[in-house]
């Protein structure tokens, strides 16, 4: 018996793609029990991906979304040159383990590459799988402390 | 005896600050041993300085400058609103330990505070004096993972 797998393609997503985005990023909001801290809705993306600065890759499979990574150009300020802060890379139950992730990486190593950009992003210490996937396509990957000031936090400190 | 100790203002650096914020930058980064990263020169300055998404915040005593931290702008893609990203809060050896680090917190709080934006920031896991003050001001600091792909690193990856 063959079994043929379906062809993986990726590319940047435009306005029209702003409600599979949007489908996707409640989909790994849920998965990682953050689904309340989504606030954006499908207009909002729209405008977002008609912004340069905003970058969504979508990874298809016979033109269904089966993926996507999303990132945004940051300035960094002490090189005074942009990075790309990426911010999810997910892919749907249905397509793991093949390979997709990886070709989001890729796609987004193209991007960064003309302009020799650094890839930045921040995972949870207990995700182990996701540590030894980004370590074997060689990112270095370290523990750090983030500190967040959320309005309720600082309000005290205003004068 | 009396000793009257200096005031500190804090306002914010605008174009002609690039020589003063360029030489704090470099003090602090050759303090954490990170000098050779900085690649930014005056010049680069006085272009960054004009951008409003970049906020770099001086304190001075007697107008010279004491401390500065640095900020920019960023793209919240999940919440669709843009946050303040802290890059460097330094204070000058001569000044420490009067309170002009929590003078110029307040001044990002101010900042922050007309939009409700999150302020967000990283630390060394081994700064605690970093990570005492900055709980003490009511900052959440966590544990992450952060990651970073370099041209190096994801040249192989390339098509």
């Amino acid at each position: 018996m063959t079994t043929s797998l379906p062809t993986t393609t990726v590319r940047r997503a435009g306005v029209d793609d702003a409600a599979t985005v949007h489908a996707m990023v409640l989909e790994i909001a849920d998965h990682e029990g953050d689904g309340q801290h989504v606030h954006v809705d499908v207009p909002r993306w729209r405008e977002l991906l008609a912004r340069p600065d905003v970058v969504v890759l979508l990874a298809e499979q016979d033109a269904e979304a089966v993926g996507y990574t999303s990132a945004t150009r940051q300035l960094h300020l002490w090189s005074g040159f942009d990075l790309v802060a990426l911010d999810d890379l997910y892919v749907r139950a249905s397509a793991r383990n093949r390979g997709v992730g990886e070709q989001l990486m890729r796609a987004i190593a193209a991007y960064a590459a003309p302009e020799s950009m650094l890839v930045r992003w921040e995972l949870y210490e207990t995700n182990d799988g996701a540590r030894r996937f980004y370590e074997r396509i060689g990112a270095t990957v370290r523990p750090k402390l983030n500190a967040a000031w959320r309005p309720d936090d600082y309000g005290p400190w205003l004068g």
